[in-house]
């Protein structure tokens, strides 16, 4: 990648989150830049997009200089719409984020910031989605931006393939802090749902999401445990839905 | 499976989908059914939860003596509060749909009724995804009925592995039309994303979702293919994000 770089960045935490600012700061140094991002918090929305109402984008400034429009939409309509209609040329990479708090594991399925990076690789785009490990609503996203500087500085240096899907979490640290960066793996955790169950001022019951994520994996190259261990947790994820092995199981019962 | 089955029933369509009440009737033959739908169309919101808010589930009748749940969220909430706070016993079985339109190949990502049977698997519940091959607002859904009460005859013979997803359509003909089962693969299909833009009443753009899907697999044992070949097509599917693959040139980069 020889001239200038060219980056589609959006995230799912909404327009005005600090992550995504900082983080366009970041990558500005080195790329030219496109923000498009929802117009307000989506997280946890998932590959959701929008085909029943149309999508307004307006223009704003994120930061100095940084370019960037908020669509009444989702991460992937905010990727779909920008490769397919806001920038002139299709980017050479798509990020998302920063995200407040981490997306690893089984989390990957819900969250909208690696989504918008599944979506990427989806339209042949190299991507990455950096969250980091913290849910502080004051949280000084400085340290992971700078972070993500890094690795893109050591991506770029590659010939990246087109399916190309990193999910990087940052631990909540100072930079001086952070161990080092860890090649990871999934690790084998899960959410234990539970739902609330209340009453409103009305009499009727309503129930809020009380789900707890368990970590059962020991393996300190899970990104789990790197990240708790102090390591910027890097792993490659793919968007591969065919399950070959139970074709044969279901030949015998329907054929 | 000796004991009468246990079936959970969600959608993306929403609860008062003729879809829904068509599978929800032909199951009562075989199973004990609760529905849990959302309360509203939700096509399109793949494995979306909600987070920041409660919810507020209302009972009501989808068909006579078909007690169901109408809740303000996704089908993936819908399963996770269904299992977790409004079933006595974790159902034997997911099943979701009847889907109004196909969900074959990349679709599977983004459709709510294919994610509702990947958080049951999640679960460690086998599930069925049902879509039918048409956007037809006056479809009749009885032929497809039938056939997901065959599919589930079949099933019921066998002890189900807890992780096994299926992707069922079933072309939009008459029963006695319908050439039999294949077991498929995911075709090798993409929408070539378009959005028209257009400008409203106040001078504004907005765009409109007007992608295409194009179908580039010639397999006769793909989805789309076994569908309009006029079969009814599953597809057995994962949900398994890890890339094994990549991590030694992400070992080269960055270690």
């Amino acid at each position: 990648m020889n001239k200038k770089l060219k980056i589609l960045i959006t995230n799912d935490d909404g327009i005005d989150s600090p992550g995504l600012k900082e983080l366009a700061i970041a990558l500005n140094k080195i790329a030219d830049l496109l923000v498009v991002a929802p117009d307000r918090q989506r997280s946890a929305i998932s590959q959701a997009m929008t085909i029943a109402a149309p999508l307004m984008p307006h223009s704003l400034n994120v930061a100095e200089n940084i370019v960037a429009y908020a669509v009444n939409g989702t991460p992937v309509d905010c990727v779909k719409l920008g490769v397919s209609s806001l920038m002139k040329e299709k980017p050479d990479l798509i990020c998302a984020g920063i995200n407040l708090g981490p997306n690893t594991s089984v989390s990957v399925a819900y969250s909208g910031t690696v989504a918008a990076a599944m979506e990427g690789v989806v339209q042949g785009i190299p991507s990455i989605a950096f969250s980091l490990n913290s849910f502080s609503y004051n949280q000084d996203f400085k340290s992971a931006a700078n972070y993500a500087y890094k690795i893109l500085n050591l991506l770029i240096k590659e010939e990246l393939p087109k399916d190309l899907l990193l999910n990087v979490n940052i631990p909540s640290l100072a930079e001086r802090e952070i161990k080092g960066i860890k090649v990871t793996h999934l690790s084998n955790s899960k959410w234990i749902d539970a739902y609330q169950k209340r009453i409103d001022p009305f009499g009727r019951e309503y129930y809020w999401f009380s789900g707890e994520f368990v970590n059962f994996d020991n393996d300190a190259n899970s990104d789990d445990n790197a990240l708790k261990n102090g390591f910027v947790s890097i792993s490659p994820i793919k968007v591969n839905y065919y399950r070959s092995e139970y074709s044969s199981l279901l030949e015998k019962i329907f054929l």
